[in-house]
């Protein structure tokens, strides 16, 4: 029965010190569940790393290092000899190899190119130069591209060879003298065809591709778009410098939405996951909104303060303050996280302004009238029926003024180059809460006839 | 060289009415974006669809189909006949026609099902009997699959006669008699091993597998997870039943992305993307949160209800009201949304409950005191010494004790057997700001020494 090994095995296995059965429960684990068997040791994760990798073969070791943290693999790195160094990242993905160059230091850098072949040596270089969030930064460079005027015969023959290295295989572009791309070919289609057909008269010519600097959320929505295994990325003059995998575009696709649901609750952006950050960069990210809203929140302050006569002659609206104020910033909130998430999986489209802004007028009107209602029989009870009518007609105004806030604000951030992401929850119930407290005091003393 | 169409040369095509150039620019189109061009007509958009498909051959026909909006899939099912619709469903991946199966009436279903091949029929039903959200909804049971002591040969033919019709030949999967799954090996395997060669020995045997009624998030998860192009789908016999590729896999996590996304901001689940829902569904899946939320900001009105002398003597009180409860139920936010998004992508496990809690004390209680300084300074100037005492305490008190809310609340959801995502931004605002009152006009009852 084809089964999966735990890693219960290993903790066992440690624990009763057994080296030939340490060897062969970490050959039989999948590389993702050897990295997080690691990841949860804590301190002592170098030392684990290093020993448990000791029983793997090159090219297997090479694979499981690209799956540990990124701090923890630049820490092995920095302690392996430049041979052995330049041995490792010979053999991992060139993607892989690219990112973790980057991380560690200069001189180990310039030792362990030194010990390169000269071809591999200038790969790395190039694909450690792409800014970080690029197409360039996320593609890997091995991929099978062949000359045009090939028949399929030749062409398998090429794959065979280029296979041992190559990321995917499953997808082989033709490129020409230049190596500009001409068109792809799937391995689908290749084994398929018959051995003398003309590889140029099988290829697809219309394809999806990407630009090196383009960015890597909309490298990631290409694909899922396309449902493509591998993504052709080119330079600026059309030649084919590598290709980005579906597993690379799935991560980053969970990363960004990771990025917009933490922009959602005003955090910046984490340089690692959750977990492992540091409680410095975590103050640092959460502290900046936090404090700006400290400020934005003034506003409601202010406006509490204009109407103090209203409020010290009926103290009892202040009872129905945070309840208005919220409802408000509520309804916002969630307008603006139906337009945000829309913005990004391309659902809502920024042309789509008028439109939405329609619907929700409507929606947003009958959810005010919903909670007029609930929040009347409240007004009644412990205000009498002069409460209930400012209390009432107060919800039906700062929900929809609530809801055509949080619904614009993201269009209108985009407007301004920004991301739509940032309008955070906290943000548009801060500035709903503001405008809340105005038009409920407004209507009180208006219908209560009090001097404002 | 290789260029992707646009919809705009449809576009004129249309406009000028030439029937050829628009059968050019239909096959020559993405599907994805055939699709796009077609939603964006709007009303007509039937008519539209059925106009463009016929200028495509059967099969790139149904696979166009398959990436329209289901609503508009379902009303072109209904107007085909039994006949047209069973050999269009025949064409169609399994899943897909699995999942408009489902969706159109129970009468044309079983004429449908009458034009089929009983064979197809067999494999439709049961791909439609699985319930939406699992496994079994998700996968397909297009793939390669042989019996065991075969050649690499005699695979090799195998793969070449079911390539056509599977979703993936990437990953050959070997069974025995009884269909449980032995092993798979990947077709860049299968192409550089000899001819000769048993695929028994070639096979890897340790695989991720599924269970069929494994919900999809834990599905998409595990494709991400292990990298994988195919996952495959065991029944609770251990029998291979389908398989679940990268791409749908991505699709779910995007999916589920947005469905936490929603939830965060207290929107249930939409039944299709946002910009297409009705307005009656936003209406629906947004007012339940709404309207429970104004009855949980009561408790935070009572509290002010309660202190009612202190504030009519200290009418300053009320303008920091709004800044210590949002800045409580801001830092609330932020800390549940990091746990919420942790759990979801297994960063955080439920076990670290407490490492998380300690993490969480330092961050919030160095968040706290940086804004108590903020604070502190507007307290002087609007209020004096005593005032500013007060309000920048029980800033300190409001951040933690939010923060530490917002924090525990996911975990304990999960242990109610909830979504932790349930632990909403604005729910978490509500028990922060209920708090908040509490703490905020205690600490001014003390210091300034007021009766309760």
């Amino acid at each position: 029965m084809a089964q999966l090994l735990t890693t219960e095995g290993l903790a066992e296995a440690l624990e009763r010190q057994d080296e030939a059965l340490i060897a062969e429960q970490v050959s039989g684990l999948q590389a993702a569940d050897l990295a997080d068997f690691i990841r949860q040791e804590g301190q002592n994760e170098a030392e684990l790393a290093t020993r448990l990798l000791s029983h793997l073969p090159l090219s297997e070791r090479a694979r499981a290092f690209g799956y540990l943290d990124t701090g923890l693999q630049a820490r092995l790195a920095h302690d392996l000899s430049p041979t052995a160094l330049a041995r490792l990242l010979s053999k991992m993905e060139a993607d892989e190899r690219a990112d973790l160059f980057k991380l560690v230091e200069e001189d180990v850098q310039e030792a362990a190119l030194r010990q390169m072949a000269s071809e591999e040596r200038e790969d790395l270089r190039r694909l450690a130069s792409y800014q970080e969030g690029t197409a360039g930064a996320l593609m890997t460079s091995d991929y099978v591209a062949i000359a045009q005027g090939l028949t399929v015969k030749q062409a398998l023959q090429a794959v065979r060879s280029t296979a041992p290295d190559a990321e995917t295989i499953y997808q082989v572009y033709i490129i020409d003298d230049e190596r500009r791309l001409l068109g792809t070919v799937s391995l689908r289609e290749l084994i398929l065809a018959l051995p003398e057909q003309s590889m140029d008269d099988l290829m697809r010519s219309e394809l999806v591709t990407v630009s090196v600097d383009e960015d890597q959320e909309q490298v990631a929505r290409q694909v899922s778009r396309y449902d493509l295994l591998a993504l052709p990325v080119l330079d600026t003059d059309q030649r084919l410098v590598g290709i980005v995998t579906h597993d690379d575009a799935m991560d980053v696709a969970a990363e960004e939405a990771t990025e917009d649901m933490h922009k959602a609750a005003t955090i910046g952006k984490l340089s690692q996951g959750f977990g492992s950050s540091g409680l410095l960069e975590l103050y640092r990210k959460r502290i900046v909104w936090l404090v700006l809203l400290v400020f934005a929140n003034i506003f409601s302050g202010l406006g509490i303060a204009y109407f103090e006569d209203t409020i010290a002659a009926y103290i009892v609206l202040v009872f129905f303050l945070p309840l208005l104020v919220d409802s408000s910033g509520n309804a916002g909130s969630q307008a603006a996280t139906l337009m945000v998430r829309g913005l990004a999986t391309g659902d809502v489209r920024l042309a789509d302004w008028g439109r939405h802004f329609g619907r929700e007028l409507l929606v947003a009107g009958s959810l005010g009238l919903t909670m007029a209602l609930a929040v009347s029989v409240l007004g009644v009870i412990r205000g009498g029926p002069d409460i209930a009518l400012v209390v009432a007609s107060s919800m039906i105004v700062v929900v929809v003024m609530g809801s055509l806030i949080g619904m614009s604000l993201p269009f209108l951030l985009n407007r301004l180059g920004w991301d739509p992401a940032t309008a955070s929850a906290p943000l548009v119930t801060s500035i709903a809460d503001a405008v809340g407290v105005l038009i409920y005091f407004t209507i009180a003393t208006m219908v209560l006839g009090l001097p404002a």
